[in-house]
């Protein structure tokens, strides 16, 4: 690993809990078995290789494949660090009694039939779980594969070959995507410091492994099949600490199954969306790619390259195609191809023929010797507009393919930047490809894959910058919003648990967020004489303890000019609500202010807990579906770096008829919006829909906020 | 290929003028030599092996490797089918004088050194353009690594080796490329039935190509390697003959390079762009893909399966998490899972252990021998919910690879629905992924490339019925827009290219598109006489004959109340622009309705002639660039197809405040763009921005019209 790792508040500290788990002296098999095809048959011959004791139990043999067995864990009367469990589910519960027991510190239930299967199974899991309680007992599965350390020698699965040794820790929630993975894994040469199926995750789950082989010194890198999150806290702690010293890459399937809530909010939808899990990996530093390829590529490259400083690719190439499909992949994985200063475009004219491509990607023909490539690679490596280089190569009439990559090794010995090379071709590239594996430059088939690769490891980069800057605000104190919250529980405390729009208000005004003053009226004379007050034109709206979507009612009148129409409007929101949803109508202003509609909003999600969201408001909410979701709290910058994902970002930033929006504000009201959740866990759900932006500052037009019953 | 032939205009007639080239009798090659590494050497060792005469030209040895040389083609006074030319550019021109004189029809220029290397380059290229015309001489090349024809033993290039027989023609822009495309193609055992590196393209371009190939019974699909698609018209025309018949797949570099057009319009700043490409394939029934993976696989599947009637993918796997993997692909790539009906999840239930997913994807669990995969699949293949079917397996301890594919492939016989398998791992599986490759079942390794295949099918489905209707609408009368017209050329013949609002609109209204009435007023007081009568409150503009964006100069006044207001605004414009940039006000009804603003335009792309724009507009233009191209002619269904891939589309579609928008007249005002351009083709750009739409129909309240300047 290149980078520094990360100043983070607490440093896990003593050996692993897991040892014994990952480094066993002696593994214990039940359900030892010679029965051809069986389970215990596959775990028998694979661990029969571990050069640690092997101690099989069989309660009705005396051996198994020609190997003295024990009745049970008790008869063995030996202290054993690992057990490994492959007989029917209903024996589990009381293999685990022994094995704790007999103080055994770790086991892995390779079994299936628990929870999986209905209530029977779901209740045997139960009865595992009482007896490891209290004891210290790590468990892994049940319902999975195994595990593999290959440089112990360990295969504790029943897999029908041993993973490569190597610097990968490979963790799958599939048992079946395992079998596929090792087979990938051997065709491509990927080695593993261990090889996890974690099945149900009963005990042990991604937060402890996590936690394990951040500080394992074989492991470069985590890779993670994952179907569910599982103990989301958990793993956000461990991810958080572990990101910034080794590549934590995941592929987490699932992503559109997520069926939207039906909620009070825009906000409250999200809860439970792939786009929650999304803001989560990117809080806790973890990257996050869409194919196998792509993980076990990025968990490599991520473990051996420095980082780009910057998402500046040049590329230098002995062919023009290559060079355009590099470019397009970059660009449209939304990286950027690097301008070449002046100084750099005179040295290639005085080193490349004239009819050279004159601009990055640098073309330096297809009869480019050896050295003409080299040259041209040192100079581009060289420009400071550069963060990353590519270098392709086509085997051509007069192309030295080994010569080249010799002389591009040469060159990264000093350059600082991370290289990846495309040499394209069969037999007469391989030696040259060796060759660049060897020295540490990635290679890739073809150039478009290697692009989006350096756009992975600026991803990466970024990853860490925001890792780096939410460890620093997760340390500080974090304001107590204490006049906000008393008014929540107050109101709690009084059953309530949907806020009124002016109540939502006051929540709002004393977090610090601008709000656009309202008031109840309670009789027709009463919003006549408010509306006087405030100014006309005003807005009527209906108060209802039921009604939330109150435009659709019709209980929402705009631009009320005089007395006459402020009548109409009592009289219009009177006749359209049953009496039981009237509780009389707000009355405000009404802002003619041009500005940008946004939303602001702020979720619970069960998972993750509080979620925050920005977007474009109004009526565009639904139709652009332009947001993005942060995890407070948050700092300004960070919550600008979000805001500039959007499109309505670009209005934001001023359009021919308007002048920009004061961005500082508006970053403010996110801020203080997850100050006020992380202090009131009461809150479900708040809404500000519209947030008016204009160059002055912002106002809430609308909220709305949900509570808890509270306990 | 399983799809009817559509019906077309005209058919291509006669044998193709490009026979010579791929299926001579006789080849000359001139350069031939035995200097080592030379590429006269490559090409002439690659042609001892073609069954047809060879006869190797060179003036200066009697033999070139043993076998007899002659001096020119002259010298050899026989009739020649295919001259090869592999000499310095400097002797190319004579080279073809010879060729013509001695009745060659059809020639490869190999050699380099032409226009890409500048100005002299340039001026050879330019006579060897003199002395083909009108002499029936067809030419590929120059700059290229020359062509392959397998089935007739054909190698006339310098790459090292023959590629296998097959059924795909390959055409490639980038000679480099080539040399790793054939060595792809062994690792994948891809066959072709002609291999091309077509160079620069002088004579014979994609156009001849693609009709060539379209009628040759060899080729089942075409795939092209594009840098930039060169006779643009002689493309189109043939792509929409042959693409119905034959699948066209193309990977087209460069999707990022074109940098935006300065213009007086957005929509002509379109021009020229990626997107235009992208709505020109579209139109003529070729599909794009992203990766040179992407390139060779989508020709093998759409050429062997039969295409899906609808978009609804189900998937059976025996593990879940492989299942979720394709969901996610095929949804990420705007595919859609097949919902199942209540009869067959019924019918699952019976056949299933309990704990199956009860939908889809149909996991049939980890231990399922053949006999249940298969039962399983045929109920899920019968369901009428379902237009293609991918199975999915890993190995698991009970899986039967094999005999789960025989039993697959024998329900794929009669499903009449295209089916894709993954077999995941590796020996395991081998035998039954080759047993299902010969039935002609495509296999993948991951089945998230497959589920992306899938929606590769569904999009050919798609491309092929927009083609029957543009081909229908292509042998339809369109409307001659004569009035419309009449006025673009006498304005054109008074010297005008930039039209004012009032003549823009004017010629939409000619065009039958609704436009808002505006008027001229050279003066302060006919400023309120014309706002008197039509009636307050108005807006007034600058017309000027040189300023283009009126607001940024501050030359627009909305909504002005009454006559004080007028002449405000009157005097404030005349204050804000210099006087030859005066020429008066417009002055139109301030429109209040709440309408969707929109933005249509056209504008002239100097390859694919006029182009149309729908999407969303007013200030949302820039912010939201969300918007569609299309090519003219237009029938509304088709316009209508285009508009629902955008999301303005759901706020016409109806909101919480609004009425859902009259989409015929919106289409309506596409398809009268769309007959006016092509009716009119001094038309450069138009842009109407806002068109209003709303329940009622539609209303331009600004247009701008760009002409040229005639001849």
């Amino acid at each position: 690993m290149s980078s520094p790792p990360l100043a983070v508040c607490t440093l896990p500290t003593g050996p692993s809990q897991l040892q014994s788990l990952f480094e066993p002296r002696s593994v214990a098999l039940i359900g030892a078995t010679e029965r051809a095809g069986s389970v215990g048959r596959a775990v028998m011959e694979n661990l029969l290789a571990f050069p640690g004791e092997v101690f099989p139990i069989n309660a009705r043999h005396d051996s198994v494949l020609g190997y003295q067995t024990w009745a049970s864990l008790k008869a063995l009367a030996k202290p054993v660090d690992l057990v490994v469990i492959a007989t029917p589910a209903a024996q589990v519960p009381e293999i685990i009694r022994d094995c704790v027991a007999c103080g055994v510190r770790a086991a892995i239930i390779i079994s299936a039939g628990f929870k999986e299967t209905g209530a029977a199974g779901a209740s045997l899991e139960s009865s595992v779980c009482e007896e490891i309680q209290h004891h210290g007992l790590r468990l892994i599965g049940p319902n999975c594969l195994g595990l593999m350390v290959p440089h112990i020698g360990l295969n504790a699965t029943f897999a029908t070959s041993m993973a490569r040794p190597g610097r990968v820790a490979f963790l799958s929630q599939s048992g079946a995507l395992c079998t596929a993975i090792l087979d990938w894994s051997f065709r491509q040469c990927v080695g593993f410091s261990a090889f996890v199926s974690v099945g149900s995750m009963l005990d042990v789950g991604w937060g402890d492994l996590i936690r394990h082989f951040g500080d394992d010194p074989r492991t470069e890198s985590i890779v993670i099949y994952m179907e569910s999150v599982g103990d989301a806290p958990a793993f956000m702690e461990a991810a958080r600490l572990v990101a910034g010293r080794k590549p934590i890459v995941v592929i987490k399937v699932g992503r559109t199954a997520a069926a939207a809530r039906a909620a009070a909010s825009h906000t409250g939808a999200m809860t439970g969306s792939d786009e929650v899990l999304d803001a989560a990996f990117e809080r806790a530093g973890v990257l996050r790619v869409n194919s196998i390829e792509e993980l076990f590529d990025m968990a490599e490259v991520l473990a051996k390259q420095s980082l780009p400083k910057g998402p500046r690719l040049a590329i230098v190439t002995n062919a023009g195609g290559p060079g355009a499909l590099a470019t397009d992949a970059l660009v449209n994985h939304g990286g950027k191809l690097a301008e070449l200063v002046e100084s750099t475009l005179n040295r290639l004219d005085e080193q490349l023929p004239a009819h050279w491509s004159h601009a990055n990607p640098v073309d330096v023909l297809g009869d480019a010797s050896a050295m003409r490539y080299a040259e041209a690679f040192v100079a581009v490596a060289a420009d400071v507009n550069t963060d990353g280089l590519l270098a392709v190569l086509t085997p051509q009439a007069m192309t030295e393919p080994l010569a080249t990559a010799q002389a591009l090794i040469e060159v990264t010995k000093t350059t600082g930047k991370p290289v990846l090379a495309s040499w394209m071709g069969g037999a007469a590239v391989d030696s040259a490809r060796e060759a660049l594996n060897m020295a540490g430059v990635p290679t890739y088939d073809y150039p478009d894959e290697a692009a989006r690769a350096f756009q992975f490891m600026w991803q990466r980069h970024e990853r860490l910058r925001w890792l780096e800057k939410t460890n620093q605000l997760a340390c500080a104190e974090r304001p107590v919003m204490g006049a906000a919250r008393d008014m929540i529980v107050s109101l709690q405390r009084s059953g309530r648990t949907l806020l009124n729009e002016i109540e939502a208000k006051s929540v709002l005004a004393l977090a610090g967020i601008p709000v656009l003053e309202t008031h109840h009226a309670g009789s027709e004379n009463e919003a006549v004489t408010l509306a006087a007050r405030l100014g006309y034109p005003v807005v009527l709206k209906l108060q209802s303890p039921t009604i939330t979507h109150k435009t659709d009612v019709g209980g929402v009148h705009l631009d009320l000019k005089d007395e006459g129409s402020v009548r109409a409007a009592w009289q219009g929101i009177l006749r359209a609500v049953p009496s039981a949803a009237f509780d009389g109508v707000t009355v405000q202003r009404m802002i003619r202010k041009r500005g940008v509609e946004l939303i602001c909003g702020c979720s619970m999600d069960q998972q993750f807990g509080p979620v925050l969201l920005f977007g474009a408001g109004g009526v565009w909410v639904e139709i652009l579906q332009d947001r993005v979701l942060m995890l407070p709290p948050l700092s300004p910058e960070l919550a600008l770096d979000r805001i500039r994902q959007t499109r309505i970002y670009h209005a934001l930033r001023g359009t021919r008829n308007q002048a920009p929006a004061n961005m500082e504000t508006i970053c403010d009201v996110l801020v203080k919006l997850g100050d006020l959740v992380l202090a009131a866990p009461e809150i479900l759900e708040i809404d500000i829909n519209p947030l008016i932006a204009t160059a002055d500052g912002v106002i809430a037009l609308d909220a709305r906020i949900v509570c808890n019953r509270g306990s």
